[in-house]
């Protein structure tokens, strides 16, 4: 396992970790700046944060600063109740991958979706097996632009806690069959983001990741699961605050030959979106070094 | 699948679902009657009301009603950090045993624990693995007095957000691997307590039902999940107002020859917690003839 205590050459800041600090937003070319001063090397923009400064504008900056980009978050969302949503969805997937192209992202994320209507408090149906073949088939689709741009997808499986509204991709072993289905031949093309605490808690976790192998492991998330945990979304802990042993969830992807980013994402609206971002980047910065 | 629409036959209340009505401890001699008054059939108490009344007068109670137990929460909690926890725990879970017995109870339920002390915010450690190598072996000496007594177990797998604090047990494959090496025989002995609340989502949920089996199958809980879901713990949905295809998973069980009871176990501290109890009881019985 790579010694990370020592410096932060692989860490990256997945930016909604400080988008909104003490209600303000942060713009993203400042967030940028802010990393690339604490010798920060990788970021993981959200799409919103980008298109608030300008795709162009972005893309100059991250070059100029000589950033990476972990991922791009993000596409997905892939379930649909009609034609046009269906369209709408397939547009709207197909301009991230190019977003993400601009950019020279390592993966384009996929937050798959689940059923229709529940983020917004009225599901359409409760047909989650439905809802599972709309995804499967979206990824399918997304896969053939993203193959054309070389640029690949990384299915990310979502907590359990999220299946009726987010994604109803819930597992490593569940992704890793949807990877092998639509890219039998494990071309690279189509793989997984493992977020910790997404996964954590999963009896099949490590089994899991040696199934995945390095070809299929495309990024890393990190944070920490809180006890207790006061919100379904938004109560994420830093790296260490918690209860996910997370170096040996980075051994185990490491095991397979990962030498990519550790990807800090962390939504905390009671904690750490009420600091100082420079802050939270410094502390980030040394969880990293000792924690992770 | 039985016809539940014209009565509430198979229907059993597990009495945390009206345990405390607008801050008012409701007692549990005063529930049993309230159930029998509506010709509720069954029931599945908990422990502190039980001790609350009298193990014996609650005995008594239930033959006099003629309820039946469909289950006894709950044993369990079986990760500990020195000698004398799990001398404790294993005490108590005999206790457990005992009580069920004398209610005469179809199964004792069992929520396995997870990282200790997590529960109160303060885990011991971090190591997931370990503390379910503990459950093992804790539900390996628990089954032999259960043995000896003739009662069931009936391992619960809790949804992964409990992972820390409650259970790390969290799939039905996974407690179904711990009753295969328990159990070989499938003797009748182990088994599983399916809540739709912790299993919907898992996309192995029909695969490993059919796995379980007629033998396997000791328990059927029903609720809902809300969309959205306000609270980890007490925000539980009454049936069909979430988005669990409760039908769909009763076929599943009654089709491995499931005939026992459908019991309805709902933590909801803002909703259904604030309503007076016979209400409640009242919805329950209307709700699961309609939506379960």
């Amino acid at each position: 396992m790579r010694d990370f205590s020592h410096d932060h050459r692989w860490l990256s800041i997945n930016t909604a970790t400080v988008r909104k600090q003490r209600g303000q937003d942060w713009p993203l070319p400042q967030i940028l700046d802010a990393c690339a001063q604490r010798g920060i090397r990788a970021i993981s923009p959200w799409r919103d944060q980008v298109a608030a400064a300008g795709l162009d504008t972005i893309a100059r900056q991250v070059q100029a600063l000589g950033l990476e980009l972990s991922g791009y978050c993000r596409g997905g969302m892939f379930t649909y109740t009609d034609a046009a949503s269906k369209q709408a969805m397939r547009d709207d997937n197909r301009r991230a991958l190019d977003e993400a192209c601009t950019l020279n992202a390592a993966c384009l994320v996929l937050v798959v979706g689940a059923l229709p209507g529940a983020l917004s408090g009225s599901p359409a149906h409760r047909d989650l097996a439905g809802a599972r073949a709309q995804v499967t088939e979206g990824i399918a689709a997304l896969l053939d632009d993203a193959r054309e741009r070389g640029l690949p997808l990384a299915i990310e499986p979502l907590h359990p806690m999220y299946a009726a509204d987010r994604a109803c991709i819930n597992t490593l072993e569940q992704a890793l069959d949807v990877c092998d289905a639509l890219d039998p031949n494990n071309t690279g093309a189509l793989g997984v983001a493992v977020d910790a605490y997404h996964v954590w808690w999963d009896p099949k976790l490590h089994q899991q990741i040696a199934r995945a192998g390095r070809a299929r492991l495309l990024a890393l998330h990190v944070c920490d699961w809180l006890v207790p945990t006061t919100d379904l979304l938004n109560d994420r802990g830093m790296m260490g605050d918690g209860v996910i042993d997370l170096k040996a969830l980075r051994a185990s992807v490491e095991a397979q030959g990962y030498a990519g980013y550790s990807e800090v994402e962390i939504f905390s609206a009671a904690n750490w979106w009420q600091r100082d971002g420079g802050e939270v980047l410094d502390t980030c910065i040394e969880r990293h070094r000792r924690c992770v």
